[in-house]
C-alpha cells in the first residue's frame, strides 16, 4: 500500500522508513551495534548512558549536516518558535546594552510570525519594526539597503521563511556590510535543513523541529557563544541559553523521544546525500509545483518569484466556490492538509524535505485533471 | 520474551500494551471506529480533526480518571516541572497582590525539588520560605500547624511527593483551616495518577508527564479558573496560563505525540480500574517494598513511615562498599535503573503505575538473595 502525500505545513509528514525505524525500536531500543537494552527510548532515563549517547549522536550529526562551526552551540529546548519570541529577547536584548538600560532590538516584518516576535519582543525590550513588506500583502522581502536599523541595537531579527504567507529569505543579510553591529537572529523554523546556512552572518538561529526536522515539541536553538551570559534577571532558568547549553540540553528533562526521532530523521538526510542534496530536491519541488500554477489559468501564486518560498507555496483557485470541491478530490487522490492557512484562505502545499518529488508531480497533475474538469 | 523491569525515576517504564499500540499505529493511525488516515500521529496537523480528537479525548480521559471539577482548566504544556518553577509565579504571583505590588509566594520545603521551586519565584516574587524539613535531611513532613504562612500571600507551594527524597504528603493541606486565603499550588510530577486528588484543597497543580502520564516533553496543568488572568507583564504568551486555556493548549503548537501516548496511558489506566485501583495496587506494591527494606540488615530507608513516598523508594546498603556489586547483580537479573539520585547516592526504585507488582515482587527477591549472598 502506497501512503497518501501529505503537505501540512507543520507537524508535517515524516520519511516513511524513519517511522518504520521507530516503530520497530519502539519496545528495545538497539544501540549502533544492534544490541538491544530491553526497554523503549521514552522509558530511558535522559542521565543514563542509552540516552546520552542518543542525544550526543543527534546533535553532532546535525552539526554536521548544517556545518555549525564550532563557536555555536546547539540547544535542544521547547516551546517552539512561539515560545522563542520571549526566550530571544529575554537572552539577548541586553547584548548591546547599557547596564540597567532596556536593550533595543530591530525587526524585519515580512509574514506572520515576524509580525508576532516583533510584538512579542517588545514586552523585553525596546522593540521597533526596521523594515516591513506589509503594504504589498508581505509578497516581497524589503531590501536590506532600506532597513531602518538602529545603532546599538542588540539584535535583528527576521524570519528566514514565512510558513503561511510563503516568503523566503534566498540570503541571509550581511549585517556588518550594512554598518551593523547587531546579532542576526534567524527565526529558521520552516527553513532549516532545507539548504545551507551562512553561518558567517548569524547569530542565533531557532526553530520548531515540527516541519523538517522531527516531531512537535523539540525546539532547536543555534548561539553564538559570545551571545551567551546576557539573559535577563527575569529570564526562567530552564530558558537561559547559558544554563541551558552548560548542561548539555539537560538543565530541565529534555524532550527526549523527540530529540530520539529527530536523531533518526537526521540520519535519513545524511544517507540522502545532506543538505547541499536536499536543496537541489526542494528547488526542483519548488520549480515544478511553481511553474505549473504559473502556467495554470485556475490558480495563482501571488508573491514576487525573488522571494518565494521553496518550502510552502500557498495558492488560490481564481474561483473561491472552487475551494471545496478542490480539497474532497485533493482527499481522494491521496493528496493531504492542502488547505490554506485560516488567515489567508486558499491552499498550501508544504514542500519539506520529506516530502519526495514524486509528490509534487502527483500534485501538479491533479491540480491540472481539476483544472480541465473546472476550468 | 519478558522485558526487563525498570525502576527509572523519569522518563519512566510506560506499560507495554501502549507501546505496542504506538508502534502499530506509527504510519496509519485509525480512529475510533478502526478507520485509517493514512498517515502517523506525529505527522497531523495539530489543527486538523484527527489530532484535534486524539488531544480532546486525552484531556476528557484524563478529567474523568483524575475527578477534575469543571471550574478547573486542564492545560498541555511544555518545559517540564522546572520551567513552571518560573510559569507558576510569572501566572500567579501578583493573584492577591495590589496594582504595581511584589506579590508573596510562601514554599514548604521538603526536598530538593521544592526547594528549586522557592529559589526560581524569587526572582518573580517576595518569595518565603514557610516550612522546611532540612534539618531532618528531607525524611519527614513539617506539621501543617506550624507552617509560617504570610497573610495576603497569593499562593503556597508544596511538592507532594519528592522524587529524589521519597516524602510524600499523603493529604493535602486544607488552606482555609488554616486560616489562609491563599491558593495551594501543588507540584505532582511523581505523583499524579498514583492516588485520587482532592481538588477542593488545590489552586492548581502540575506535573511533567514523564514519570506517570507518558514521554518527556509534556506538561500537565490544573488550574482553578478564578486563578487565571493574573499573569505579569513579561510573562512569555506561550506560557501565559489564561493565553493557553483560551485557545485549547493549542496556542503554540503542542507537543502532539506526547498528548497522543498520554491518552493511550489514560486509555490503559482506565482499563485498568482507573485511580482508585492503581492506589490499590500501589500501596501494595510499597508495603512489599518497604517491609523488605525494614526487615532486613543490609538496606535501609530512613524516610518517617507517615511521610515515606508510593512511587520514589531511596534506600541505601549499609555497606556502601557493595553498591556497585547490587547494581550489576541487579541488571544482571533484569532490574534496571535503580541507581540512586547523585545528590543523594544509594539506590531508588520508582514505582509508578506502569510497574507491576510482580517487578517489585522480583526486585525483593533480589535483594533478600543479595543480602544471602553478601550479608
Amino acid at each position: 500500500m502506497t501512503r497518501p502525500y501529505n503537505f501540512s505545513a507543520g507537524p508535517a509528514t515524516m520519511p516513511e522508513e524513519v517511522l518504520a525505524q521507530a516503530a520497530s525500536e519502539m519496545l528495545d531500543w538497539p544501540d549502533a551495534s544492534g544490541k538491544r537494552c530491553g526497554i523503549g527510548v521514552m522509558e530511558m532515563s535522559h542521565r543514563g548512558k542509552e540516552f546520552m549517547c542518543i542525544c550526543a549522536h543527534a546533535e553532532a550529526t546535525l552539526r554536521s549536516l548544517l556545518e555549525v562551526p564550532e563557536h555555536f552551540k546547539i540547544l535542544f529546548m521547547q516551546g517552539g518558535g512561539l515560545a522563542e519570541n520571549a526566550i530571544v529577547p529575554m537572552n539577548l536584548s541586553a547584548f548591546r546594552a547599557q547596564r540597567g538600560e532596556r536593550g533595543q532590538t530591530d525587526f524585519v516584518v515580512t509574514g506572520a510570525w515576524s509580525q508576532k516576535s516583533l510584538l512579542e519582543a517588545g514586552k523585553y525590550s525596546d522593540s521597533h519594526l526596521a523594515a516591513t513588506s506589509q503594504v504589498s500583502g508581505y509578497t516581497d522581502i524589503p531590501n536590506p539597503a532600506g532597513w531602518k536599523l538602529r545603532e546599538g541595537t542588540s539584535y535583528v531579527h527576521i524570519c528566514s521563511n514565512e510558513t503561511i504567507h510563503g516568503v523566503e529569505f534566498h540570503a541571509l543579510p550581511d549585517l556588518k556590510s550594512l554598518g551593523s553591529g547587531a546579532a542576526l537572529v534567524v527565526d529558521f523554523s520552516s527553513q532549516v535543513a532545507s539548504r545551507p546556512v551562512d553561518w558567517s552572518r548569524v547569530g542565533l538561529a531557532f526553530g520548531g523541529a515540527q516541519k523538517n526536522l522531527g516531531p512537535a515539541g523539540l525546539t532547536v536553538v543555534v548561539v553564538r557563544e559570545d551571545l551567551l551570559g546576557h539573559a535577563l534577571a527575569i529570564c526562567p532558568s530552564a530558558f537561559n541559553y547559558q544554563t541551558v547549553a552548560a548542561n548539555g540540553s539537560m538543565y530541565n528533562t529534555p524532550p527526549t523521544y523527540a530529540i530520539y526521532m529527530a536523531g533518526l530523521v537526521f540520519d535519513w538526510l545524511q544517507r540522502q546525500g545532506g543538505i547541499a542534496a536536499m536543496e537541489a530536491q526542494n528547488m526542483a519541488k519548488a520549480q515544478t509545483l511553481y511553474r505549473a500554477i504559473d502556467s495554470s489559468v485556475l490558480y495563482v501564486n501571488r508573491v514576487h518569484p525573488d522571494a518565494r518560498s521553496r518550502m510552502n507555496v500557498p495558492f488560490f483557485l481564481r474561483v473561491d466556490a472552487l475551494n471545496d470541491a478542490f480539497l474532497a478530490g485533493a482527499a481522494a487522490a491521496g493528496l493531504l492538509q492542502l488547505r490554506g492557512h485560516k488567515s489567508v484562505g486558499g491552499m498550501r502545499a508544504s514542500l519539506y524535505n520529506a516530502m519526495p518529488l514524486a509528490g509534487v508531480q502527483a500534485l501538479v497533475a491533479y491540480m491540472h485533471d481539476f483544472e480541465r474538469r473546472h476550468g
